[in-house]
């Protein structure tokens, strides 16, 4: 797959710049396209004719057109999959909103129905799905495809990956590969894969929903931790005995940045990205204050993973995200502050590529991550399937 | 190197043993085995006599008589210089005390001569230095063996790595690979290369000298940043608006928890370590009730960087460490107290491994990881000399 990365990178590169590209000879480099070229990963297209004698040589491409994969966000309010080809075009989407407090079993035979939704709408003549991906809002161990706790979803302990297998059994999806990782961690390999220039390294990408977590990409590898909790920045302290947070502590980032805390403890509402949307669109002056002070916070912590990892790029995503100005503006002036007073540049800041698709475009990416580098073999029909409520 | 390697891991494997462990044919092993007992990297010793027939395999060990590494530290109040065998052991060390407001290039030339004492306490007809390490308290470019700024020796831009090369020019250690690094970073590398059970990983060393920085070892790689500024944790914001630190910024964690905020502001101290812990040995209780305040925001940190990167250990290290219980008992009763608000184990933390030693030790560690690592080439003899002030 080594051909194939460097034409995801480079599109239009002949058999020749390959062979040296990837250090093969050229016979060897043209065996490989050929059975690339028949499996549909490449496509070639015509020579442009320049002043030159003698046979031009073939720009190769990915095929745009052939080969799709599947990718899945499960958030608090919603279920959103995707369909994208190789580089990341999305080619359908579905989304279905579920209520909250929806069992785990629920969810998961909603997520496979809109996949297979999303499935329906292919060609089915021309395009094959090769892979798909699932991003959580928790903690997840990848190679068992299992979900530790998704404290926000109030699930702790699920295999979802041998649980979504089995409703997909007997489908077009059965038997495809199938990946799992935290969203926030997907989302940052959505920023990596789908990139025609050379992604920052280290990458952090900040997601922000009603938790908040961040994917960390460094040398190609994402940061999962010692039990795949790394990233979990939303429990970075700010505020020493400050508010109490979801997760029982006191004065973490997510209980002084998150929906929740910005829209006050005295009512609790099930849907608070979409209130505080709501808000925010009436001009709501009290929500606008402690949106401030909450970006205010955000600052602090991009500050902070500035300093832990040093990222040549933090990426900025999720709901909260969309608030805009009013949220992101005190956080960048916030974090450019504190540059200033050190005498640096500040930290560079953006927001996500694929907005509100960034996690299910990420789980797509992470698909095509785990197919074209062989360390983790996907998640196979081989699996015995569980059934867990 | 593969086969070095495996055997500082695993002492006494067959070549066999080790031919089935990398993956190579035993006569292809033999060959290599053959030209590391000459080299000097590996022994045999004696077969042990069991009850079985026929020839046994002879057990490999790395020589720790032959082949040496110097490691040193530069740090505000002295430059340490150690050879250590391949594993770690410490066969002399020099210290040398230094003046708070030497120049770089004053101090270059007192670790040249601390290297060159260092080396003269070995045996000259056996005991040879096959590479050198140095660890800095700053950022590093490691691979232009370049130090991007000291704040607390008030260095900026200075190619020690260079300075160092010309002061060894015609003696004993030209010509000998030279590897330069941050010192927490080298301190961890220290945990990691001289540990005959399976690193931890993530690997987070934290390192409270006058600054306060971590290492972090993760999939075997060092997370240097973009910039080589990852790990500047001592630059987490802990408390908004809180002490100015040296960094210029507010609320860092050095400005809570390092050795001149305990001290108090009214005196500057050339040596504060020094002087802090001639008050912890005096029972001063105005230092006492400072450390005890300054160990709890240490907690603090310690939960930050278990969210951020989930390592399997943190190890803690440096001059700060060496106050014990007074300043680190506040810190894990903090830390514990965090692990259960949120239900959850608490991280795994420990002192580190080689006391005092620790960086110079990591400096050594510094340059095996480097020669048994093909990733990065030494700084050779080759690279021009240079002379800055």
């Amino acid at each position: 797959m080594a051909l194939v990365r460097q034409l995801f990178g480079h599109p239009g590169m002949s058999r020749a710049d390959l062979a040296v590209a990837v250090g093969l000879t050229k016979s060897t480099v043209s065996q490989i396209v050929r059975e690339l070229l028949e499996e549909g990963w490449l496509a070639e297209r015509d020579v442009v004719v320049t002043g030159d004698v003698g046979r031009r040589p073939t720009p190769l491409f990915i095929d745009p057109g052939r080969l799709m994969l599947l990718g899945a966000e499960v958030d608090i309010e919603s279920v959103r999959v995707v369909a994208t080809s190789l580089t990341g075009e999305v080619l359908a989407t579905v989304v279905t909103n579920h209520s909250p407090g929806k069992t785990a079993k629920a969810c998961v035979a909603g997520l496979a129905a809109a996949l297979l939704k999303v499935h329906a709408q292919l060609d089915p003549g021309r395009q094959e799905i090769i892979g798909m991906g699932v991003g959580l809002p928790g903690g997840v161990d990848e190679a068992r495809a299992f979900l530790y706790v998704a404290p926000n979803l109030g699930w702790r302990d699920v295999p979802i990956g041998a649980m979504l297998r089995q409703k997909l059994v007997d489908t077009p999806l059965a038997g495809v590969p199938l990946f799992l990782q935290n969203e926030a961690d997907v989302a940052a390999l959505g920023e990596l894969e789908f990139n025609s220039s050379i992604a920052s390294d280290p990458l952090l990408y900040l997601s922000m929903n009603q938790g908040v977590g961040a994917g960390v990409i460094f040398n190609d590898r994402l940061l999962t931790g010692s039990r795949g909790f790394a990233g979990e920045v939303g429990h970075i302290v700010l505020q020493m005995n400050g508010p109490r947070c979801s997760c029982g502590r006191r004065g973490c980032a997510e209980a002084l940045i998150g929906s929740r805390s910005i829209l006050g403890t005295a009512e609790e509402h099930p849907h608070p990205l979409r209130e505080l949307q709501r808000l925010v669109d009436e001009g709501d002056a009290k929500t606008l204050r402690a949106l401030k002070k909450a970006g205010n916070y955000l600052g602090v912590l991009l500050q902070n993973l500035a300093s832990a990892y040093d990222p040549g790029c933090i990426v900025i995503g999720g709901r909260m995200a969309d608030l805009g100005d009013v949220f992101l503006q005190p956080a960048l002036q916030t974090l450019s502050a504190y540059a200033e007073a050190a005498g640096l540049p500040p930290p560079n800041v953006r927001t996500a590529r694929f907005g509100r698709d960034a996690v299910a475009v990420g789980a797509a990416a992470l698909a095509r991550y785990r197919l074209t580098r062989p360390r983790m073999r996907a998640l196979d029909a081989d699996l015995p399937v569980e059934d867990v409520d």
